[in-house]
């Protein structure tokens, strides 16, 4: 190498890419067509289907295409070790295909694992995807053994979990894991074998524990032994938690079960000693109305969406260094929040209970501030608005 | 609308499009050349440069021109209502545009604020960037005033963080600032008016402490009042901490700062039960060693990188559910472990310095195992094994 600066800077380049390979560019998404997708369903431990619209005309949505592809070309290249192959359905060209594999949501991301189909419903980022696909390909029911893995079970405070007790892995077992399978991965499925472990949970031989986000006591499935749909029957009534935290991994699932149409939004920075004290109160406050099947509060970490929380400040007019709660009108976006504005005290669980049911009861509601606001101030990203108004804004990623 | 179906869509999308807005593929990065760089400095509190190699040839090249491209275009739109422009710079089209703006690395991203220069040397992603230059758009120093803004400062274990003591805004004030731009935003810059808080920090006026991450005791910088100059040689000389966190804003930069080609790496996953108790020991041994100068660990929470930590397993063959320590061989990634196979110990304190004293004296170290192993195992992702061998891997992110 003639050039002394060129080889210092390969030099260096080479001893950090060595720790962290960079993409690639490598094409690694298949095209789907009639031809090939029996053959990659059966080759594959996962198949994960991207079914989009043909190519758009209008430049901004083509340029929104190319990210979801290199977002899922990302995605293959990190995770080429593994058994998992990623294609693209054109929802006019493959018509066909779409049609035998069922695909009906244009936008939406399909993973194929053994017979069954799940739907990615999360933010679509190699971050999140990477984390989705690995848990998929993991066993549904995760086995523990001994006190510490059930230490780590017991740290789980914000998953909903279950928990089962079985001799070993004989037909009771095996309904509960086929229910596992139905909620993979969104709900966790834990199971023991062992009479210590079982103890400690209070877990009576074929019983199964249901664990609510942030709550103390687990609910105990009625009934003992338990068929697959007795579970599948109880985690479906049961999964809205009182307060649920909202994850990248299934963000729009959560999003879209609102509560006639309108959430419940805490925004709390678990790292920040405000966020936290908070998010005590507030676990408090859902412990208090576990009870209530009218009451679910979203706890959004800011920390968790760098890309969403200046949005999010400009659309709810909110600071978001300090912790938040209010409620959220989902189809405009239009909101009210409690008054916090005092630096040292935040309400008490009491208060908050109060405007908890003055929110229940209407009392408090996103229209009620209307006639002293300008009417447009939270409509900004609303698609009328859209330059590009020719197309629905998010049918790509979003349902 | 006709089709029942495609209106439920719409509605849904609708709805948590008004949460979470999409990439909405607007053209938002400017292609920088004479005739409007100077415009961009002057216009905006931070204009954000790429600097690129002209377009390559190689197709797997060119789609990792288009994922930085889109990623800046990503950030552009999540910043857009701060005031912060984003622009190309091509090494040859505009290579006197680049001369006069002094940029020298190709593939580096250089933000212009005020008169300074700031290089990002971090994972070129959209998280990452969005919340490194927020950081940046702060002021340098932040100003702490009640107790519950110093229980903040206490908590920030993890980073190397200054604080000083000042009547006010004076010129030992302003020096202290002055030093503060050079660091912003990878070491953080406190000070205080407060007589109560200086004194819970036992802080003398016109007097400065400095904070290595995980240690409890400060170091207190010598003598009072200092110049500019005397913080700058300070941090200069201290900023190596014996233990310090890889953290995505600044990855490369860390990494590239190797003791003598070799790295010791610890991976600890804080959320886990096993990893949180690794790193309380390894704290231990860092607070005992905190005046080694030849130590220095890096601690990587693979949490912190879901894109890399499958590529960290296979690289290194190693199990990252587990907590890890060991040697790393920059250059080429060969690497050896401490064995800590063992389920249900992990080491004490004392045998991991024992471990660590080895490594220093190079007892331990990377060569021995080579006999033994195949030579070319780790060695899959050096470039001779590139299909694209004709271009340096990483030239475009990684300087």
């Amino acid at each position: 190498c003639q050039n002394p600066h060129f080889h210092q800077i390969s030099f260096v380049s080479l001893s950090t890419w060595t720790a962290f390979p960079n993409f690639d560019g490598k094409d690694r998404v298949l095209d789907i067509s009639e031809r090939n997708y029996k053959k990659a369903l059966k080759r594959y431990d996962l198949l994960c289907l991207f079914y989009h619209e043909p190519m758009p005309a209008n430049k901004g949505l083509q340029k929104r295409f190319q990210m979801t592809e290199l977002v899922l070309e990302l995605t293959a290249q990190v995770l080429e070790n593994k058994d998992i192959a990623f294609g693209m359905v054109d929802s006019q060209k493959d018509a066909k295909v779409a049609k035998k594999l069922g695909l009906e949501e244009v936008g939406s991301l399909y993973v194929f694992k053994d017979d069954r189909v799940i739907e990615f419903d999360g933010e679509l980022s190699a971050d999140t995807l990477v984390e989705f696909l690995l848990d998929v390909l993991e066993d549904p029911v995760e086995i523990i053994n001994n006190a510490m893995e059930l230490r780590a079970f017991e740290r789980m405070e914000e998953d909903i979990r279950l928990i089962g007790y079985f001799k070993g892995e004989d037909s009771y077992y095996k309904a509960f894991q086929e229910a596992s399978e139905r909620f993979q991965p969104y709900i966790k499925f834990f199971a023991t074998f062992d009479k210590t472990v079982a103890k400690h949970l209070s877990l009576k031989m074929n019983g199964v524990n249901f664990y609510e986000p942030f709550m103390e006591e687990p609910a105990v499935l009625p009934g003992r032994p338990l068929s697959e749909m007795d579970i599948v029957e109880f985690v479906t009534q049961h999964r809205r938690a009182t307060l649920r935290k909202l994850r990248a991994e299934n963000m729009f699932e959560t999003w879209e079960d609102d509560m006639d149409g309108i959430h419940i939004v805490a925004f709390a920075e678990e790292e920040d000693p405000d966020g936290y004290e908070f998010l005590e109160i507030l676990k408090d406050v859902a412990r208090d109305n576990t009870n209530n099947p009218e009451l679910s509060i979203v706890w959004i970490d800011p920390d968790d969406f760098p890309l969403l929380t200046t949005y999010w400040e400009k659309t709810f007019k909110l600071d978001l260094f300090r912790p938040q709660i209010g409620v959220v009108n989902v189809t405009d976006a239009d909101s009210v929040w409690l008054d916090m504005s005092d630096d040292e005290d935040l309400p008490t669980a009491e208060e908050l209970e109060d405007w908890i049911e003055d929110v229940l009861s209407g009392r408090v509601n996103t229209e009620d501030d209307d006639e002293f606001a300008d009417d447009h101030e939270n409509d900004h990203f609303v698609p009328e608005d859209e330059e590009e108004g020719d197309q629905d804004p998010d049918e790509e990623d979003d349902e």
